[in-house]
């Protein structure tokens, strides 16, 4: 039978939890996708989770719930779970979940659970610890297909059912040469189609794409999405295959990469989702961005401090600058994020920033004209009684801080990315906080020009 | 061989840019990857793009470079082909990518294509021409392998050879009753380690998950993310099989979707990538929600000079209104993404909503308690002479402006969420105009209090 989805509301979940454990163990056994039990331990209590695993029966089944769990909370959970617990879940995995299993223990548990591993396990482990976790060798798996080039199709199908044996997913045959270096790969369709005695090398495919252990997982993803990738040989310099990334681990890091520009954006990051109701972390994580906001906001405070005496001979004035600082800070806003999602999609490289800065400059003047004569209008006869300086003061400064904002939002994360900064970390409190210094700096210059007509 | 990469450096793709013909074809021939020719084109203006097509001179890898095209440019590069052209591109393509084609050229031209296809083309397309463009059944492909349950392995095998023939990708092969009802599928290596005479019935996976046509593609994302699936069946309610969905479009589905969400955010939209140089079109985007920026803002100007008459009495507020309103808008930004990024990943929902702004208040309170402090002793002993009144009225005005400002970031996208219109939005110009105005009304009630011992 087939369906659109396993996944049960929110009554049956709740109904589900609160059942005895002969009934789970009877749930657990009959769902067919490990994914709709991970679905479901995320409606119970972190506390609840140990006992929750052990209920399912199936220890493959268990290893696979567990890899569904989003890695943050993994840390929490594993020490909730005893040695020889870790160890069974370990033995179920791939490499490349097992190593992020291993990485997330303390050093002591590390070692017990290491000493644990049949040799072939721990080295691989091993030698995937070595890479930093969002590198290519951080998400790649050791366990793959692989013959030499002189074998032939039957050669290779042994080779498939070996591993199809040892329940590891075959996308693809890699062929190396007598010095193990990679020559190219043969497609599992090819294999089926060809046969027994077919030798390899006729079927091969030369033109294949690798990738070095230490590329960043943000470049292995773009390498996916470009070439239409469903697997990807990872290789050393020499060209020897050292494994392979799977398209459902890329899936997962495209999404994680969004959710961390995202929220770096805002000026927060995606440890907070970590604790949905741990007020003080979140508050934490949260306030040095906003320290960066609160020094500039001063350093505003002290201008108009210093500007007082000419806000004071006007104060009419006072009522307009928000509507400079907003406008200004919004304008930022929106140029800085155009070219910050162009970096992070390599749409566009610092080698287009003077020609975009030319361009937001353009687009800062037009708007400026355009909303410069709205509040322009409504400051010279709607809040003031036909003060029509105060409208060309309110006009002009409009169009000169939304120049100065749109350049601005163009020049802080590239100056930013020059530094080999992530970019996003401009977009949020800084942008803004700097748009207003400028936005005072500008309104104070120009209502001074013309401080005598409006008095 | 093998390589890292097909790709030119800089000096190399401007060297071939202004090569002759002769040589623009050596290289497209050369290049085994179309991906690297369309990234090749994206350095050439878009004028140039019909004459480097036209140097491809296999059809079927020109037909891979266009695919391979951001969609987005896709209109204006179809109005400077020719019919044939179009026609030609058309038939070498996949269903999906032949129908987001035709979808993209005008009304009289579509059906001068659509006369020009083969009759099963055309049906094709027609088919999936009706299902939205971001529906399960917008990125679908009709073409796929299907057998009855009581064929063989070989029979699946020798379907799985004509669509070989024919350059359809094939990922499982998808098995039917005789009321073509899905009834599961047999994966590739199935039929690869078992012989031609096993019945399919005998390997057949029944569990298996579907979609509906009319589907979102955000959520057909979210299912194969969940599931770690390379290809997704696209049923009827009679579960009559539709067609496939494969990962790479998946892929491309969630940059979209990333990319919508952080441009939204922003207040500006996809559309503006389109023309990186155009200032107009680039202005036009942009200036609806700066419009709803400005009415907040001059809400603002209105209510500052409402309280006109407070501030002149104790000049010394104005300097710390914008600290008021600048870290209002920090607070009120970061809590509402928290929770859009919530919305969108499918972590959060409008159940979760008491919980979460009862937290964020919480969150408010504490950060407003740090900061409050922090500006309060500013205001009272380094920007006034020990007026500690007015560091007093900072320090409660920041608090109660934390607290309102993270409530407003959680009940703005709650809100929309409620009335089904994308969250995403409330994040831009909204929430932070929204937090200016209660800003000021907070500090000005608090100052009001204090008033007397302000003066």
């Amino acid at each position: 039978m087939t369906q659109q989805n396993f996944s049960l509301d929110n009554e049956e979940l709740h109904q589900l939890l609160e059942s005895d454990d002969a009934s789970l163990k009877a749930y657990f056994s009959s769902v067919p996708y490990p994914a709709d039990i991970t679905e479901f331990l995320d409606h119970a209590d972190l506390q609840q989770w140990p006992r929750l695993l052990r209920l399912i029966e199936d220890p493959e089944k268990r290893a696979e719930v567990f890899s569904g769990i989003d890695e943050m909370k993994w840390q929490d959970l594993l020490a909730r779970l005893q040695p020889e617990e870790i160890t069974a879940l370990v033995l179920q995995m791939e490499s490349d979940d097992a190593t992020d299993i291993v990485a997330k223990l303390p050093i002591s548990v590390r070692y017990d659970i290491l000493r644990r591993l049949p040799v072939e396990e721990r080295r691989h482990v091993q030698q995937l610890l070595g890479y930093p976790e969002d590198s290519a060798g951080g998400i790649m798996q050791v366990e793959l297909a692989q013959v030499y080039e002189d074998a032939t199709v039957s050669d290779a199908v042994s080779r498939v059912r070996e591993l199809v044996e040892d329940d590891v997913e075959v996308l693809a045959v890699w062929v190396v040469n007598k010095e193990d270096r990679l020559v190219g790969y043969v497609a599992l369709v090819d294999l089926l189609l060809h046969k027994a005695t077919t030798p390899i090398r006729s079927l091969l495919e030369t033109d294949v794409v690798t990738v070095n252990p230490l590329v960043d997982q943000e470049e292995v993803a773009h390498i996916f999405k470009k070439y239409d990738l469903i697997t990807l040989p990872v290789v050393d310099e020499t060209n020897r295959l050292l494994g392979r990334i799977v398209i459902d681990d890329i899936v997962d890091v495209l999404a994680q990469e969004a959710e961390e520009d995202a929220l770096r954006m805002a000026g927060t990051s995606e440890a907070e989702l970590m604790h949905p109701t741990a007020v003080f972390s979140t508050a934490r994580i949260r306030l040095p961005w906003l320290a960066v906001a609160l020094g500039c906001s001063l350093v505003s405070a002290s201008l108009l401090k210093i500007f007082a005496p000419l806000l004071e001979s006007a104060t009419i004035l006072y009522a307009f600058l928000p509507v400079i600082m907003a406008m200004g800070g919004n304008v930022g806003t929106q140029s800085s994020t155009i070219l910050i999602r162009g970096f992070a999609t390599e749409k566009a490289d610092l080698s287009d920033m003077w020609q975009i800065l030319f361009k937001e400059i353009r687009v800062g003047f037009l708007m400026g004209l355009v909303y410069g004569t709205c509040a322009g209008v409504v400051a010279a006869f709607i809040l003031s009684k036909h003060n029509v300086y105060l409208g060309l003061v309110v006009f002009i400064s409009m169009i000169i801080a939304m120049m100065t904002a749109g350049a601005m939002g163009v020049l802080a994360p590239s100056l930013l990315k020059k530094l080999k900064i992530d970019p996003a970390i401009s977009a949020g409190p800084f942008v803004t906080t700097m748009n207003d210094i400028t936005g005072i700096l500008i309104y104070m210059s120009v209502a001074g020009f013309f401080l005598k007509n409006l008095e």
